[in-house]
């Protein structure tokens, strides 16, 4: 449909996954979470464990949001994977996973309608019918996690693909000759400014003896991007450079999806998007560097506004938003 | 409507307004053109003589094709140019032109429904409609000419985003500290794989003394793609260097569009292109080395197959493809 939203559901489950935790939920259309809760994921007891798990933590939610069997439930899943077959091809935290049929074992362990989706192309579903993006209908999110992830809304639908398997934003190439990723190319903007490169850079810099700055603002002993940004915010150069140097890649990123999407909005959130100005002043100069004027005037840089709640909002959207049924 | 084509019209004229030629058609839904013309723009004579002229190459069309007043015109021009409210807004080779109301003018000159839009979108449209793009959902067009430009058809539709200035294909940064743009950034593809800059380079081979090869091959002792292409085919080592560099920056852009959008297709069009082997086996190793492998196995690199057609089909495409009246 026109605008993306909608459909008959005044209610939905959600089924965040992730390496660590499984949460779930029931959303209302209006964004009310009515309940929630999670657990362990336990990801090292295998795909068969991990599985009966999400089918009790649905059949959890549905229970206590007194919800009926054909209410379905939106699985936002670590891809690779395939939203149109319903088949998670990998996922790095989840061992054993290749190739997992879990819309269909889903389907069948629970008898509801499963919609499997990209954790995050979820969560740009999530901003753009509950969040942020809202009112909005060419919108990019971008989250700053471990590593990163995106998702794309071009005139209020997903940009997903053949095979459903774009919208990974974070594997954008900055810099042909830049530092390697977790995929294996150089260049991409995780490898600049996700959690895993800042947390890298970081240790260098303490290993190098310039990190003192960084080592003083160490949360429980932890180098990371937590770290940097408090160091950073007390003025440290070693700290501030780290962060220049990520948010220019990451600018740089933002500026080729203007340049590509001409988008209202770019969203960004996760973890490393909360160190604010010392990284969003690089990203906001490298953008007035990167994108066509023209286009850079059309767009606010906005962070989420569903934080801590992005996933569960995210499983839900796949459900409200039914562009591929 | 669902596949982005269509529409009742079962005809279309359509004008390709260039800095140096105005060409103008009748073409068919089923892609025959029964009438063609071309005149030169004579661009300096300024913009009310061009828009005359424009009026009269439609006239001229319409009347050779015998159709009726109720056919609308597609014109392709150059950009940047607002689609939605018919406006070129600033357009390097057309002296004078700065934010002319370009739809509304020649609709009040013809009589005629006029969609205006951006030349490199259209060619995107055209081979979609008409070209090596047909049948496809997911295409991504690249044309490698004077510039670069491009257009992505997402699931059938033309993705230009909140003011359909998007689709900026040749300005997708890959290189941070690259070579500077026309567009005033660094390391855009544009400034790699273009004719300006292969000529740029090419160039400066043949001043620094190390472009004898090029040289020879010049037509008309016109140092340009033409002439590098030439001199790679013989075995040339700086004319396979120079187009290994900009092969590289240019598959990495494509790589990009790849992980983005999980296309099926990339047509790659414009004068550029025809260089073939040289250009593209460097064009092919950086698409493996930077575009996922679970995305790069469902896309076919493929050449444009409406070559010095493009202009009229995509103009044409424009009145064919209804998704923004």
């Amino acid at each position: 449909m026109a605008d993306g939203t909608g459909g008959n559901q005044q209610i939905a489950l959600g089924v965040d996954l992730g390496g660590t935790n499984l949460r779930s939920a029931a959303v209302t259309k209006s964004g009310e979470i009515v309940f929630e809760t999670h657990r362990p994921t336990f990801a090292s007891e295998g795909v068969d464990s991990v599985i009966d798990r999400i089918a009790l933590a649905i059949r959890e939610a549905a229970d206590a949001a007194g919800v009926g069997k054909d209410v379905p439930v939106g699985v936002a899943a670590p891809g690779p994977l395939d939203p149109r077959r319903g088949i998670v091809h990998f996922a790095p935290n989840l061992p054993g996973w290749r190739d997992v049929q879990l819309r269909d074992r889903l389907q069948s362990l629970t008898g509801r309608p499963v919609i499997l989706g990209n954790d995050a192309n979820a969560a740009a579903l999530g901003e753009f019918i509950f969040g942020a993006g809202q009112g909005s209908q060419n919108m990019i999110y971008v989250g700053l996690g471990t590593g990163i992830g995106g998702g794309v809304i071009a005139e209020g639908r997903l940009i997903d693909g053949i095979r459903g398997m774009g919208g990974e934003l974070g594997h954008v190439t900055v810099d042909l000759d830049g530092p390697r990723c977790t995929c294996g190319s150089p260049g991409c903007i995780e490898a600049f400014c996700s959690a895993w490169s800042i947390t890298h850079e970081a240790e260098l810099l303490v290993a190098s003896g310039r990190g003192d700055a960084i080592h003083a603002g160490a949360v429980n002993g932890t180098i990371g991007p937590r770290a940097v940004g408090a160091a950073a915010a007390n003025g440290d150069p070693a700290a501030l450079a780290l962060l220049d140097r990520a948010g220019r890649a990451l600018g740089a990123g933002l500026a080729n999806f203007i340049n590509i999407f001409n988008p209202e909005i770019i969203v960004l959130g996760g973890g490393v998007s909360e160190i604010g100005e010392p990284l969003l002043a690089p990203v906001r100069r490298a953008i007035d560097t990167y994108a066509m004027a023209v286009m850079t005037s059309d767009v606010r840089l906005i962070p989420s506004s569903l934080g801590l709640k992005t996933g569960i909002y995210g499983s839900a959207a796949l459900v409200f938003y039914d562009d591929h049924p």
